[in-house]
């Protein structure tokens, strides 16, 4: 049982784990931080308490960011996409978004484009 | 089989139906404009195409952004995030992101936010 508003609720588009896509941008710079899972209740966590609170897919528990590592978000504001299946939540970010220190978690993720045509010709 | 590349094969961490969360930023900008999902091939066509491709849980099938609109997205920039379970890619839109013609599929889903304290203090 989740507090969520009932018509938002019925609104989501959850997958098979009963979540939906949470895709964090830094306000202002519009910096994508991070992305997380919430459930209901993740959701509804974030949209009344002022701060990020995501599903762990990994640990199977809710988490608020920043209890541990005091990197905090702030939430200011929360956008359903036009399918249901994904949130933008706009946030002030307290120090690091990512949990290995990096500004955000696709720092260090770079992966190479290349054209179908160049496939194989690197070991 | 996929022909993606083995060393970004093994750094995904899939969800029960195979995907990763797939968010897409306007390049300059840095506005969110959607989140899509893709599967090994999907991502093997984003990074080999030149365009975005992902994988439609409602209609089960891949679909290339834009070869039915024509708002095409070129792709400038993939990255994957810290845990492997999302990725970011930063493009060039043709026109409108959202299938409904708004510029990002967020545009219209603004929820409200309001503390605990408020709630059920309107109908």
């Amino acid at each position: 049982m989740t507090s969520l508003d009932r018509d938002v609720a019925d609104r989501l588009k959850r997958d098979l784990d009963g979540l939906v896509a949470a895709v964090v941008q830094r306000h202002g710079t519009g910096e994508v931080l991070m992305v997380g899972w919430m459930d209901d209740e993740a959701l509804h966590q974030t949209l009344t308490s002022g701060r990020t609170t995501f599903w762990s897919r990994s640990r199977q528990e809710h988490w608020r960011k920043g209890d541990t590592s005091g990197n905090v978000q702030h939430v200011r504001e929360v956008r359903l996409d036009c399918d249901g299946d994904a949130v933008l939540v706009v946030v002030d970010q307290v120090g690091a978004a990512c949990h290995t220190g990096a500004a955000t978690c696709f720092d260090d993720g770079l992966l190479a484009i290349r054209p179908a045509a160049e496939q194989g010709t690197t070991p």
